[in-house]
């Protein structure tokens, strides 16, 4: 299931934008354990993610603004931040918003 | 460029998550079609997107939520939407934000 599933709004989306440096160096191993980490975070609601040649788009879910905010904080995800800043991403836009109007196909 | 090049906040970003049916049943000409039709709606920020395998992310954004709300209803758009709907998407989700803080490396 590729899909978050999210609740009624509101609730906070943290749209995470980025182009990728040459080479994995850790990249993999550490993405997989942020995802882990996250699901056990106060507020987490879900994770969506899609990279192609170009650009690389994640979005994480969470109940509130604060929530999302105490997750930027946590000392695991700010080794890790630090390494996607040095080494990881050669660009990005982190992008913090308040969904207020969901909907599917049905 | 792969990034938006959106203003200080507050904007709305309209997150579009979907997967894809098989073959391309004339996605791609429309998917360009509907970038460049709305790089001329009013309020019209910026495009973002990736799509691999398993989930496509397509991030538009806006001045203000009316904005996005007046995109989703030109008339060329709505029928591309129900062939999105009939066609091109064997699921997706829309979920419209309000961006309340953005950032980059710098």
């Amino acid at each position: 299931m590729p899909f978050a599933e999210t609740p009624e709004p509101p609730y906070t989306v943290v749209v995470f934008t980025n182009t990728r440096t040459e080479g994995d160096q850790g990249y993999g191993v550490m993405a997989a354990r942020m995802e882990e980490l996250a699901t056990r975070q106060p507020g987490y609601l879900g994770f969506e993610s899609a990279r192609d040649e170009e650009l690389g788009i994640a979005c994480s879910y969470w109940a509130t603004d604060a929530d999302a905010a105490a997750w930027k904080q946590v000392a695991e995800h700010l080794v890790a931040q630090e390494r996607g800043r040095s080494a990881w991403y050669s660009d990005y836009r982190v992008r913090v918003a308040t969904v207020t109007r969901a909907y599917g196909p049905s």
